[in-house]
């Protein structure tokens, strides 16, 4: 074994995203220093993903290794999170094989989107959805996202500027689901472009509520991010789940 | 018609509490600052209860009175709402009758108490939960709520040093639910004396968890704070409902 797998829940409200940044409060250097107090020991961290600054996670996955102490698997997560704040929980730890890698060994991810399809906040979660207040008709929602499902050149739905040639993605599955005045998005794939999810999100949503747009299949083949909706806000975003 | 009457909702955990304090932030000033800005008029504003420092409401009533503008029910909660901050929300408003008053015309209020019974907290739902890692046994929990149902003296689950003086009220309900790792008390009531949800929910939670505790009863009968459990989080609480 080359360390410790560890699945983290984070809310990302207060950190400038996971990879550790030079003067900027990040999940990366937070966790870090909590296992360097806990275990008494410098260790390496490497994530499963860089998460955007405000998104949050729910089954995000990360490798210690270092010159650790022998400690249970089942001891690891209460050891490490006496000493974190309580934004940042260790859900659970997994002793890693040598050949694993929290990114290139992934197959997959999925992210969950959550909209307050209202004209009303609500105050108690706030910190993890957008408020969006014109009506999004969610079946022809889900319609749209169907267009998406599948192997495309993601082009359109990738933040300008990025340098990443290669933007070709399979995108499993993308689907909207409505339950009261909440609209929650869930998306897989095997890998995802910058903003990639959350231009997804705010172009759908916006076509959903008769908000003009180009049809999603002229989008796509524009390979054109100008054409694409606008990105929908940070905090709605949650990493939920890293497939092995 | 005297003035509005607002149901509101609001996250407590930055505030000390509904009750204007000097130098303190409180949710009434937040409030009226925030009416008084979006309607150009000074009012006063008179709450149901006051709420603890930390202690969430999700259908608080307030009453506003003063020299107020024609202005729709349906447009004041939009018009209050761009001038709060994302942890307080007006959730609907409506005429108030001349002899209205949120406190003195309640009837009775509901209370939520959410615990998470695991050895490791939830960052998403950290602030509205009391992290308890003893494992509760709910049936246990409800039968232990039944016996604080019904007209008691309920001084022995008052604050020490609180200075009312009638500690007679009447429970109409109190129970526990298990949604995994969380466990939810709902309690109603016609009145409720000072910290008395979170003393019951401390006592009760404790007892149904193994922990050593003279037997309900007995502790009502002393009319000793002393016999009672621990006063539990003010985060865990909401306010949930006001009863007309």
């Amino acid at each position: 074994m080359q360390g410790y797998i560890l699945k983290i829940a984070y809310k990302g409200t207060n950190y400038c995203g996971w990879q550790v940044q030079p003067e900027k409060p990040t999940v990366q250097a937070t966790l870090q220093k909590a296992i360097t107090e806990s275990l008494g020991v410098a260790v390496c961290l490497t994530g499963c993903s860089r998460t955007d600054s405000g998104v949050h996670a729910k089954g995000f996955v990360a490798l210690v290794t270092g010159e650790l102490p022998d400690i249970s698997k089942e001891s690891l997560p209460l050891a490490i999170n006496t000493k974190l704040p309580e934004d940042i929980s260790v859900l659970e730890a997994d002793y890693a094989d040598e050949d694993f890698h929290p990114r290139y060994s992934a197959k997959g991810k999925e992210y969950i989107y959550k909209i307050r399809n209202s004209r009303i906040r609500d105050p108690f979660e706030n910190d993890f959805e957008w408020t969006f207040p014109k009506h999004i008709d969610v079946e022809y929602a889900n319609e749209l996202c169907q267009e998406l499902v599948g192997r495309h050149d993601f082009k359109a739905f990738m933040a300008a500027g990025s340098k990443i040639t290669d933007t070709v993605r399979e995108i499993k599955y993308f689907n909207a689901e409505r339950n009261g005045d909440e609209v929650i998005f869930r998306v897989a794939a095997d890998g995802f472009l910058y903003n990639m999810v959350r231009i997804m999100v705010g172009t759908v949503a916006h076509a959903a509520a008769g908000d003009k747009m180009m049809p999603i299949r002229d989008i796509l083949a524009s390979l054109d991010r100008a054409n694409a909706g606008i990105t929908a806000p940070a905090k709605g975003l949650t990493l939920n789940r890293v497939f092995y």
